[in-house]
């Protein structure tokens, strides 16, 4: 994975509510080296941002001189700086106008990635992070189109041109876990191995749902208790009633333009993969450096380095 | 709410999950007196039954040579005595030639009321209890057409002379609270007084969702963040919303067939009224009394009272 022989150029930080992630980038925009931490946003102990910044980058202190670009939920507001929404079409030159830059209290200087807020059916959306992936994922391979990044929100995302054009939020991994635990369901709920005919059953059950769905997940419950389904699959088929539903709204209408690139987990992407075989569509998997390809690019947009 | 002068000629035991509920009824299908207690089957220490039913039924020891009849979830896996399910189309015949007859140890008769099963969309869906309101419904004024029953898991009934004809269980208040304490949603919920206009958003979003509910959820996270509605109404915002997308697909074909009859709690039953009423359709209430009449019905059906 790593680009040969190539001079560092820059840190990105893709820094989430979960997790902290840093990429040491080449001056071809190859990744050299990277970090990881459990220390999300929600896990700066009192908000001292500065102070974990400084201790999660101490292994690359010989580094302290590269300019340093940051995206994720860093920007909000429960972030270090919050910055304000970028609307739609935004693409890497956008951003990289949007930037906000930081001056840390020993001198450096931490360049922020804004996120992207959009409007459809008359209700807002947002993303913080996801924007800088597409960015990384569009110029790793200039190809417009539908991207999925699934997880607990996922993002189906549409780029035309090299610019988000649209993109909605669906809750699909956040119902999953929601209604595994805290539902009737759960008692059915087993740690089995991966069903995959009960995924598969699933996934046709969301894709049909239409405005049923609050209906077809009852049959989370009476598929079992009918034996139409063994019970160590209950968990399976609810994952693919929901990834089944979201890929009917998120796909309509896309049947015959293109591949849907999928960005995200290997084995939630390999369910998306699946699924999205079940309904008829074609996929392919970005490659796994799209976010510091993403720093990278806005980088280069916002003349940060050369 | 007595009917007068009758003499009593029944006790009709409404036995659930969650609660018991007992009607000392006449011989003209009146209710004379009630009893209520939180004890509903999975309250009942050790399964002892008969235990509860003795105790529960004290207060009327003067009537102990009444017949009793049962319904509810006491006829499940986990009640008293498990009974096979009936089979569609059912009414107050049907129901009366499947009752499960059982002796206590002191010598009286339950005659217990099984639930029904159905198929749709190549999945099987069950309900225990709500036959009997329905039987009792339809004793009370004879009307066919739709029936919804607003709940944890509401049930949507058709009823075609006299005889349930189809049914669909929706997981409506069940995702509602699963949703929100347990998502990203919860942060969001407060304890406010009922807010109309945010509800009525709601009602119209889950209307239109069609297979975009997964989607829309995630607008009761970002219309309060973008001031479209105030924080205050994101709890109904979330509950006129999933009754929205609930009767879209209840409602589907049913704008021309009569009003909807509602069934259930008075407060959750005002909220259906609503949105009911914003998807075009008509409404009626049903009377308080359905399920003591429901079990006058199929007792009289079965001989079990002249």
């Amino acid at each position: 994975m790593n680009s040969a022989a190539s001079e560092p150029a820059l840190i990105g930080l893709d820094w989430g509510t979960s997790s902290f992630r840093a990429s040491l980038i080449g001056a071809d925009g190859g990744v050299l080296d990277r970090l990881a931490a459990p220390e999300g946003i929600m896990h700066v102990e009192g908000g001292l941002f500065e102070a974990a910044f400084t201790r999660l980058l101490a292994p690359w202190a010989g580094h302290s001189d590269l300019p340093v670009l940051a995206s994720g939920m860093i920007t909000s507001r429960n972030g270090w700086v919050e910055t304000p929404y970028v609307g739609l079409p935004a693409g890497g030159k956008e951003l990289a106008r949007a930037i906000a830059t930081h001056q840390t209290t020993d001198g450096r200087t931490v360049h922020f990635i804004t996120g992207l807020a959009s409007e459809t059916d008359g209700a807002p959306d947002v993303m913080r992070g996801e924007e800088t992936q597409i960015v990384g994922a569009v110029a790793m391979d200039t190809s417009d189109g539908c991207f999925v990044m699934p997880g607990t929100h996922s993002k189906w995302v549409e780029v035309s041109e090299g610019r988000i054009t649209r993109f909605a939020t669906y809750m699909t991994g956040d119902v999953f876990a929601a209604l595994r635990d805290h539902t009737i369901l759960k008692a059915l709920m087993q740690d089995a191995p991966f069903h995959d005919e009960g995924f598969r059953l699933g996934v046709a059950s969301g894709l049909s749902a239409g405005s049923e769905l609050l209906h077809r997940l009852f049959h989370v419950r009476s598929m079992p208790l009918f034996d139409k389904i063994p019970a160590g699959a209950s968990a399976d088929y609810l994952s693919g009633m929901l990834i089944g539903a979201e890929i009917a709204g998120g796909s309509a209408g896309k049947a015959n333009r293109g591949p849907v690139t999928i960005i995200g987990r290997d084995d939630l992407a390999d369910r998306y993969e699946t699924a999205l075989g079940i309904a008829g569509l074609t996929t392919r998997r970005a490659e796994p450096d799209i976010v510091a390809r993403g720093h990278f690019t806005i980088a280069k947009a916002a003349g940060v380095i050369a």
